[in-house]
């Protein structure tokens, strides 16, 4: 089944203790559309600047993602700098640079109308649900959402999420959305609000499902060193859709699966630095790691 | 298969959200000894006061817990006090009166000799290697330590270190005695001290195992409500080693179970002030709740 992404593409500086990389191909939109590519069709809807060159469409295209809906317009591309320092829980960004992506209405291709599995990226609530109602044979719709819309556009936010499958989102986040700290009882707020399914993501302790399956933990990964952060929760959100819509049935067993396919691309991503792992990656390499996590979690009854 | 832990009994006056309690019976070796009371037949070694009445002689003996090495010395009982605010991650200490605790030099009586399986509760690592070499039969000795040892007598604990089979410490602690702030390779260096098995406590997000069987991973039992945190660790560490008592069998798959059956007990734990819920269990409400963990891990390959 195709997979539609709605979202930023940009271009990011990153500074991390291993290193750093300039202006290299990032955004919320380019991480989840890389990642889902390994599992299924992915068509993406984003803006970019005339700084786009052909080699980056190229990127996506290399991956078989669908551009027709990666749209060029007068401007720059969107920049965003930031630099994690210490245990690199969290990102201090430096500069943002919001350029074409300040007037983005994103607009569905006509060959896209027909997607039945979507992803509406971090963007203004507003643009969410106008993407949402403008694909009404979705039969899985999830969306992410950040701190900056829960507290500038709560009622907006509301709106989109009555409309919405799925819930993709951090831990503070979900505290912050339901106003509570408990995360069991901030679950069953925001499961009222509309998403019957709500993923919470923890970085490296891992995500969390909440569903009508009941509750579903995961841990990350353990790894030796994470080189680069950037990308993660997207990725984890491309492996999480992208294996939804190649199983095409949404069951709580494939919800499970999708999560750990999530935390698998999610570890993978943190690997390399900007894209780097997520292009050069195999599907045996995916299916390996996806086994060692059984490993990592499995007891006996 | 008997169960040995030696470790502090003490007075605990505790104040949460959820309300406060005066000079009730805590302290880690009493919730290790009452935990582990529901797998095995568990012997304590510990010191109190002349304050110490029957009544409390009385809770051990109740759960079937041995008190030959549960010793009156002249003098009060430890005793602490503490609070906790907010999410309730950490106790904020008020007073400690170590009392008799102060001059507590561990004494195996006789007839604990043959012990097998024991649990050397976070006291003095001197006191730690003097118990250890006086149980030559044992077959699986874990000990606990703190922040306190690793910074104050990092030579004695490393000493200790090399003659045991498993330490159980917390996050913290682990990066402290390491040095190193990946826990991957924070597990590495500690396993080389001695310790072939390394349990990391992790409060709310859980637990990591490693061990000869690679790294297992569980996350804690999500709970509506926290009532009191006080004893949570030491319960873990009474369901971790209760359960390796019962099999009497050091394999794997038994520390993975272990690893559940200890998560199982903390979940409980929380749930009660004091000792309350952990006194008030049934074997059944235990299996339950392991089986709930099935269901919260379990994902299809």
């Amino acid at each position: 089944m195709a997979l539609l992404v709605v979202g930023a593409v940009a271009f990011d500086s990153i500074r991390t203790p291993y290193g750093e990389a300039e202006n290299i191909l990032g955004g919320a939109a380019t991480y989840f559309a890389v990642t889902a590519s390994w599992f299924a069709p992915v068509r993406v809807v984003a803006v970019v600047g005339e700084d786009f060159g052909e080699e980056y469409f190229r990127v996506f295209q290399d991956r078989g993602v669908d551009t027709a809906g990666l749209v060029q317009a007068p401007g720059k591309t969107f920049r965003w700098s930031g630099e994690y320092v210490g245990d690199m829980n969290e990102a201090r960004t430096l500069e943002t640079h919001l350029n074409v992506f300040e007037q983005f209405a994103p607009k569905i291709p006509g060959l896209y109308l027909d997607t039945e599995f979507v992803f509406l990226g971090n963007i203004d609530p507003v643009l969410q649900l106008h993407v949402r109602r403008q694909l009404p044979r979705a039969r899985l719709v999830a969306l992410d959402s950040m701190n900056y819309w829960i507290k500038g556009k709560p009622e907006e936010l509301k709106k989109a999420l009555a409309e919405v499958d799925i819930l993709v989102i951090n831990e503070t986040e979900a505290r912050m959305l339901s106003g509570l700290s408990n995360l069991k009882k901030a679950a069953e707020v925001i499961r009222k609000m509309g998403p019957r399914t709500l993923v919470i993501k923890r970085g490296e302790h891992g995500v969390m499902l909440f569903s009508e399956g009941g509750i579903f933990s995961a841990p990350a990964f353990p790894l030796d060193e994470v080189h680069d952060p950037t990308g993660a929760g997207d990725s984890f959100g491309g492996g999480f859709m992208g294996h939804l819509a190649k199983a095409g049935e949404i069951s709580d067993a494939q919800l499970r699966r999708a999560v750990i396919y999530g935390s698998v691309m999610a570890s993978f991503a943190v690997e390399g630095f900007g894209l780097s792992r997520l292009l050069r990656l195999t599907p045996e390499e995916i299916e390996a790691r996806y086994r060692e996590f059984k490993n990592l979690t499995h007891f006996d009854v």
